[in-house]
């Protein structure tokens, strides 16, 4: 049946399944059959002065702490029944050592070593686990360059869910999603996809660029999305609220704290996924999203959206500047060494040039020049 | 790993897998494969005054008509993408046609047959559908007497997510889970699990009587809930809205339309899932559920929570009073013929009987006597 | 001009001025100019184990301790910056000391002696006030049996709106207002009228029986309210929060400290005043509302709000129950030695017998009959 | 009493009075007795386009047509019982007719005559109105070239703050205040103290140049604001909603219609007033501010809050970027025949050089250099 769906007055394209062109440069898809990622599960994350990021990540932005060392806090939301889903590592250069995934079985994890041996990866396996809370684990440096972990195995903890008398305003329930980047985004997604990844959305354009692609393993709009941009390097990781006023409250914590300064873009509403968002940046410059209210995406035919680059409220449905520091920064991802590795530029074009300033342009309505209040005269 | 979990101060007992004792009654497990379920999908209603009951579902709970003729009403929820959520259909009786799944791929509406089949039930297949909008589905008689559906072939349309100019205040945005009313809960989880249903919460005493059992296939508290009492009925069907507001707009809604004795109970928190819920009555008496903020339970070994049946929190967090007339209403199902089903009565001990009046007793605090404010004393 | 008002579908009768009979019994008006009051200010509450009820105010309503010794505790909301609103006093039985008014100016205190004095009262008055935080100070028993204080003097502290750093999520940000049991409202309505308060809503019947009436200084729906019933006694303080979410949390706190049983009636929305609201008791059982979103009611043709008796959405909107203890559960009153006042028997109408059960009948619309799953069938 | 007050980590500083200097050259203060003000009550704008302006605050914001004809629209919001908040009169020259103040008895329509007589401004009466739903009015072109109207009798209609079957998601539910531009803050502070507004907050620099001020009659934040810049003009009308969503769910609507970019700033949260924001322009560009949740300000000693022009903090708490078009555009206001008023320069130091660009800093930390990513660095 699958009828022609109704023009949506959104006006992004809605088609059945993901549009973006497969690359001639694509990696190879292993014979081996991949493991089977339930969720992204927790980002492993070097900082500087975890002193100061146990305040930032503890006391501002109250997640839980599960267990910690003179080296390192293991910190959980408000609804998370596994050891933890942030690591805090005292290390020399602010850097990703790890995008961890959890899967469905024991057995996912020599799933996992095939299939990564398959495409020539470097591939760890520790039976007692790189992290405290965590089991036998596989960790691999991808195709795509970044640290990337598989565990089924964890330790479990309270699940505070009901726990309203520790809740606080903006009290983060959910870790929601990683985001990457990386400089050749149709070459990141064939990956993905063969890693048993599904696309939701992405941003094109007319000339059928992709500039950045949301793809998910459980029904949300993501699990990791991969953004256009010299890499590898990682763009945020996202918690989740209940609903949008825990966001604000975030915000008006960070006021009153005098540290607003951390909020780099947001509060808004997101085209791409339609949650309500908030960017902010640790004391090492690594970005966390707050996020809340996307919608479910676990049907096999769930209707992929492209927006067009050029839309101006593809990245805030509002229309709301994007800052250049938005597009420009990102952390550092380590290799299985714990050295940074090497950060390759993109070739394609660059959605900071082609929307933003004097070589880009971006529309409201399609077709309508006119420009509004927000766009080239904000200071 | 998986250590002892911490003890929660919320008094549940949290165990690893599904603690309700297998029956020695118990349904067979076929040796056919089950299909693979992804989700609740709509629910078929039968009406007996189609007009009325069309202003309810339309004008007051404000759900989207997809489609609709003389006899029938097809409804949907804003972010759904397939036809419908919810089908009215004029008919003689008020009764339930149809708990309607869908499957992962049309090879599953085969498995279906072969799972039903073996388990002697009665089976249909309809390539073109029994309903607008759907093509090839099995229905059954399931062994506990419900009407089941099975299809995977839909008519996709247009997701409202983004269409924030037909939002109203009590936006239901999501089918949530079905809730059915059966004799013996045991009986129907070990049949459920068969199906490849998994228990996330259940209602128990000190005697090991089960009362009530959730169980997701999506990864949410609940794609159907097992209710202890005369049964195959149907005790609710439930929507989904994005944040508690919402919930609180449609009662206000309700009360400015003088329709406020619509609502049976709530708002409210509840103690299993811990959502917010409000519980109407449709013309026909037909129970609706509007539901906001569980959690995910995804993982495989996603920690189970039993409620004591004598915790005054564990169908309203806040301790407020179950009204009778939640425990005893239900609707009727459709046999295939669409003939009412009998009902066949509980023989264990009744919730309703050993929590409220001159027979029960429920504890705020366990070993604590005190009755508060709201027990023994509301007229 | 003032035309006819057209007629709401809220049903409830809207007048331009006060529709309260004035009584044949009513206490005389003085000729002396009353002081002109601003708004409640402060409740001084006895209680009988001060930990319990510090532990009650602070730790689990989170209300801000300006200043406390051995016997006493200074508490106030968040956007307040006087001295405090509420104040816990050790003493050997639960009562109340003061309804506490801020007046326009220091001249007031003057007005408040020669008017009370004019009555016959009893009248003190201390320069060095009676409370920490409070200068200049008149108290006298009312000639309806309260003890009511004015005082214009005051200690200025920090005002906490902008601390978003310490707010919780049921954070209590004003004092809304007191509720007074009196036998005899029309007679309380028209001295309370002479101290220069205005009526905005009320309950009456088709005989003209006045059962509550609510009036304001400050341009809210009320400073108090005298609600009919034995008396003089106190029948809640009202604090407000920004938003309804923020009763929610309140509610979900205490099903998580198990203290679910201190929920007496709601969450709701009321009727009258058309305000959210939540009824705690203290641990001495005094009754608290938390209460947000009531209307501007400033002019002085603010059109008043008479609500039929019978009308089952006046006190809550939903029309769920109103418990028999919301009734007849109050607080005594002292006098200026501390002593308990005799309570006396109101002769009208009970709201509570003409409501509920099998005296007494309610409808969800005029002159229809049909009740409702909460009405009369809930143990 | 009044005894210092513990400062603040909000860090503006807070005073017992207006701390803004009375300048030489200020208006003289009248012999007559002002007319008692009760608050801000409507504002007559002129629209070039009826349609398109009907279009906007009807079928996009939501308002309610009290009545309306082929060159009038007569609006106002869900909790007002007088006849209109806004009143859209179609005309050559888009532009302001009237600031409109509701008195607090006929009689002070004498005390206006006479109290504009007095400083010699331009003075009429209308014993009919200037515009429907409104008797006997007094017109003004005041001291400071705005026209400002003041009236007693209105025609009442219908409240429908409980008319919940009405309200949308983005309800505006209270006309909250004007904001008025002026060169001289300073010598139009003094003028409307005069006339009985208080200062409730304002923003200075060190070298006591004042920037903007806020002024308040019904207890709230404000009735009217004065901006400093070239006038007269005005800046904007605001309208309350009743929480955050409200305002979130117009951003989202906006989005929806495709019209993000009637969006001028924000949302966001205030400092000066603490209220969560909107700026948006209709099609003339006039600017209406949506705002939700100030505080209580009646007490006459209400603390004023002084903030620093260098703060970061003060417009907007989160530090996000304020758009010149905010400082820069505002409204033409008319005389009462209908003439633009010639627009003044500002002379003092401008907000948005002092605060924006090459020769602008602010700090989000006092004596903290640290440029975050929202400053200097937006395209």
């Amino acid at each position: 049946m699958s009828n022609p769906i109704t023009p949506s007055s959104a006006e992004p394209v809605v088609t059945a399944s993901d549009p973006i062109p497969v690359p001639v440069n694509r990696i190879p898809t292993p014979a081996a059959t991949p493991p089977d990622i339930l969720r992204c599960a927790y980002m492993e994350i070097v900082v500087t002065d975890l002193a100061a990021s146990r305040k930032f990540y503890v006391d501002v932005l109250d997640l839980v702490v599960t267990e910690e060392d003179e080296h390192t806090v293991y910190l959980r939301s408000f609804e998370e029944f596994i050891h933890h889903n942030l690591v805090l590592r005292q290390g020399p250069v602010a850097a990703i050592a790890a995008f961890s995934y959890r899967v469905r079985s024991p057995e996912d994890l020599d799933r996992a070593v095939a299939f990564y041996t398959e495409l020539g990866c470097r591939v760890e396996r520790r039976a007692e686990g790189y992290v405290k809370g965590i089991g036998d684990s596989v960790r691999v440096e991808d195709p795509l360059g970044f640290p990337v972990e598989f565990f089924y195995d964890v330790e479990h903890v309270e699940r505070l869910a009901w726990r309203y008398d520790l809740y606080t305003p903006g009290a983060l329930v959910r870790l929601d999603h990683f985001n990457q980047v990386t400089p050749d985004v149709p070459r990141a997604v064939a990956h993905m996809e063969d890693l048993g990844f599904r696309v939701t959305e992405d941003i094109q354009d007319e000339a059928g660029t992709t500039y950045a692609a949301w793809m998910r393993r459980k029904p949300t709009v993501h699990d990791t999305a991969m953004t256009g941009g010299d890499g590898p390097r990682m763009h945020h990781v996202a918690f989740a609220t209940h609903e949008k006023h825990n966001i604000i409250a975030i915000c008006d914590k960070l006021g009153a704290l005098r540290m607003s300064d951390v909020i780099e873009r947001g509060p808004g509403r997101h085209g791409v996924s339609n949650a309500f968002y908030l960017y902010i940046r640790d004391p090492d410059g690594h970005r966390i999203e707050i996020y809340t209210q996307d919608y479910y995406t676990g049907d096999p035919d769930n209707p992929v959206v492209t927006w067009d680059v050029h839309d101006n409220q593809r990245r805030d449905w509002w229309g709301n500047a994007v800052v250049p520091s938005w597009y420009t920064d990102a952390s550092l991802v380590l290799d299985l060494d714990g050295e940074p590795k090497p950060v390759v530029s993109r070739t394609d074009d660059s959605e900071l040039e082609v929307t933003i300033g004097a070589d880009g342009f971006s529309y409201t309505r399609k077709g309508d020049d006119a420009q509004g209040f927000k766009l080239g005269n904000t200071l």
